[in-house]
C-alpha cells in the first residue's frame, strides 16, 4: 500500500476513447485527491484531453502506444498481439508494480485474457472472477462470476464466495455480508453436485460472512443478499436478462406513456420521480466489474460508460486498493483452509 | 384425435384450489365449446363449484379423490404416496387414453417426476423439457428447459430446439420459427462443448425452423427470435431472473409514483397506460408452461393463476391437442435424424 494509490488507465478503451477517461479520471480525483493515474493510448489525443483537465494533468503521467484492443477483436488474437496495446501496457504497470490498479473499458473478454496470463491468480485461488454491483430493491448486490468462467467445480464456487464477500465488505461497507448460491430452488437437494458440495462446505465454516444457503434468479433484485455466488455461465445469463428485462420494462413504460396526451401529461407531471427510478437503475452509477482473484486489481468499465460512469470505475479500483482486498481474501482463504471439514461425504447429508 | 378433446383437470393443485379451477375450464369452455373435462380431487367441493358453471358442468366427468399433493412435497415423496392424488390421478388418465391432455396447478416437481415415471418419453426423446412463453418487446417467445433437466448434452438441445419449435407452430402460430441457443456470447466459438456442438448440428440439418445461432441472456426481452433453447439450470435462472426484475423496476416505479403530490397526480393520468403495461406483463396472459416430450400433454398452470390464467392453460392444452404437437415433433426428429451428418468433427470448425 502506497500513500497515494496508482492507477493505470486504458485511455483508448471504451466508445467514447480519451475525452470520457481523461474526464472521468478528472470527476474521480475531486473525490479521491491522492489519486495518481497513468494514461496509457495515443499520447497527442490524450494530452489534448489533459489541457482541459487541471486536476489530473499536473501530476499525469502519459505513455504512448499507437495500438489498442478493438472491440471485434478475439482473446486469442489479443493475446498474440496485445501486449503493446494500451491495454496491454496499462495491464503491465500493475504487473510492473508501476500501478495498483488499472480501469479499462474495452473489450471484456481480452482484458481478462489478458490480465490472467500477465497477472496470474493470487496464491489459493484456481480462476479469477468478474463481480459487479447489480441494483435491487434495497442496496446493490455483488454478483460473481459473471462470465470468466464457463463451467465451475464446488472449489471455484467458494473461491468466489470468499471474494465476493471481500469484495462486497470493500464496496459496500457490509460487515459480514450475508452470501448465497444461485440455484435453481432453495432446498437443500437442489442443482448441481457442485452447487450442492460447495453449500456444504460453506455452512461447516465459520467466515467473515453469513452464509444463506441458495437462491433462486427471482430473488436477485430482492436484494435480502449481499452476494450471489454462481458459475460464469450462468452468471451471464442472469445479469444479461435482468438488463434486457430492465429494458423490456422501461421501453414498455415509455410506449405506455405515448398512448394519449393524458398518459404524455401523466409522464410530464411525473417525470421527476422517474428520472429517479432511471438513475437507480442506471448501468453508470454501478460501473466497475472487477476481475477478482488476480495479482492486481483490474476493473472493467462500461464501453459505453458515461464521465460519471468511468469516475465510479476509479472509484471501486480506488477503494479496492487502499481496502487491500487481495490481502482480505487470502487472510479469508487460509483460514478456510485451516478449519474445511477433511473429507467431504455428500451421500451422508442426503 | 378425437373430435371432442377430454382435458384431465387437477382441481385441487394451486392456491385457489376448485374455486379457480373450475371457473377457469369454465371460461375456457366459451372459446372452446368442443372441449370436455374430467375432474380430479375432492368431490364434493367439486360439485358444490360445478353448480356455478353450466357450461362444464353438463357433460364433466368427477373422479373423487381424498389426497393431493402439496405444494411442500418434495418429489421423492409424491413419488412414493402419488399414484392417488387429484395430480396422480389426472396423469394416469392421460396414460389410460380417458384424456388427451391434463392441466395441474400444483407442485411443479411432483408434476414433472410423476408425469414423467407415468408417461415415458417419446420415441426419440431422451428427456422431456418445460417450456413457456416469456413477454417481450414484439410477440411472446417460447424459451426451453426451464427446469426440468440440470444439466444437458448437445443431443438433448436439439431435441428441445424441435419441440420448441413445434410448440411455436401451435401456440404463436409462426410457420418456420426463428430458433436460437441461449450463450454467453454470440460468436461460434462461445460456451460449452454442448452448446456448440447442438448450434453446428442444427445449422447442418434443415428442419422447419429458422437456426439463429446463439443470443444472449439481454436478447429475450427483445422478441426477434421465437424458441430460445437452453438447459434446465439456465433457463430455470433466466425465467426467475426476468421475473424478479419485472417486478424490482414496476417495484420503484410503484415507489416513484409516491413521491409527491404531482408523481401522484401523474399516476393518476397515466394509470390507463400503466394498465396495459402490467397486462402485457401479466404471467396469467402468458399461463400454461408445458412438459413437452412425454407419451401425452402436461400443461402446468402458475400456483397463483387467476381464473383467465387457468383458462389460458387449458387453452394450451386444448391448442396442443387439436393441433397433434406430438405427431409434428416425432416427423421433424426423424427429418433430423434422417439428414444429420455422420461425425461430428468439432475441431474442424473452430
Amino acid at each position: 500500500m502506497t500513500a497515494r494509490p496508482v492507477i493505470a488507465l486504458d485511455a483508448m478503451g471504451g466508445d467514447s476513447g480519451p475525452a470520457a477517461v481523461i474526464a472521468g479520471a478528472e470527476l474521480a480525483r475531486e473525490r479521491y485527491p491522492k489519486l495518481l493515474f497513468r494514461f496509457y493510448g495515443d499520447e497527442t489525443a490524450i494530452r489534448a484531453e489533459l489541457a482541459r483537465a487541471p486536476r489530473v494533468g499536473a501530476e499525469a503521467v502519459v505513455v504512448h502506444t499507437a495500438t489498442q484492443v478493438l472491440g471485434t477483436d478475439k482473446p486469442s488474437q489479443v493475446i498474440r498481439r496485445g501486449r503493446g496495446t494500451s491495454m496491454g501496457l496499462a495491464i503491465e504497470a500493475v504487473k510492473a508494480g508501476e500501478a495498483q490498479a488499472l480501469v479499462s473499458a474495452g473489450n471484456t473478454g481480452a482484458l481478462m485474457s489478458m490480465a490472467y496470463l500477465a497477472l496470474r491468480t493470487m496464491e489459493g485461488i484456481n480462476r479469477p472472477a468478474l463481480a459487479a454491483l447489480l441494483p435491487t430493491l434495497k442496496n446493490d448486490s455483488v454478483v460473481l462470476d459473471l462470465g470468466a468462467n464457463v463451467e465451475c467445480d464446488a472449489e471455484n464456487l467458494i473461491q468466489f464466495a470468499v471474494m465476493g464477500a471481500a469484495f462486497a465488505r470493500v464496496v459496500l461497507g457490509v460487515e459480514r455480508p450475508r452470501v448465497a448460491l444461485l440455484n435453481i430452488g432453495e432446498e437443500e437437494l437442489k442443482g448441481t453436485e457442485e452447487l450442492k458440495e460447495a453449500a456444504m462446505l460453506l455452512r461447516a465454516v465459520d467466515l467473515p460472512m453469513r452464509f444463506e444457503g441458495f437462491v433462486e434468479g427471482d430473488k436477485i433484485g430482492q436484494g435480502n443478499v449481499d452476494v450471489i455466488v454462481t458459475d460464469g455461465f450462468s452468471g451471464n445469463i442472469a445479469l444479461k436478462t435482468a438488463e434486457g428485462t430492465g429494458k423490456l420494462v422501461t421501453g414498455l413504460l415509455a410506449e405506455a406513456f405515448k398512448t394519449s396526451w393524458l398518459t404524455r401529461l401523466g409522464y410530464l407531471l411525473s417525470r421527476g420521480a422517474l428520472r429517479a427510478l432511471r438513475a437507480h437503475l442506471d448501468p453508470n452509477a454501478h460501473n466497475g466489474a472487477v476481475l477478482l482473484g488476480l495479482n492486481g486489481i483490474v476493473v472493467k468499465s462500461h464501453g459505453g460508460a458515461s464521465v460519471r460512469g468511468i469516475a465510479n470505475a476509479i472509484g471501486v479500483a480506488h477503494d479496492l486498493v487502499v481496502a487491500d482486498v487481495a490481502r482480505k481474501i487470502s487472510d479469508d482463504l487460509a483460514n478456510f483452509h485451516a478449519h474445511r471439514p477433511a473429507a467431504v461425504d455428500l451421500t451422508s447429508a442426503k
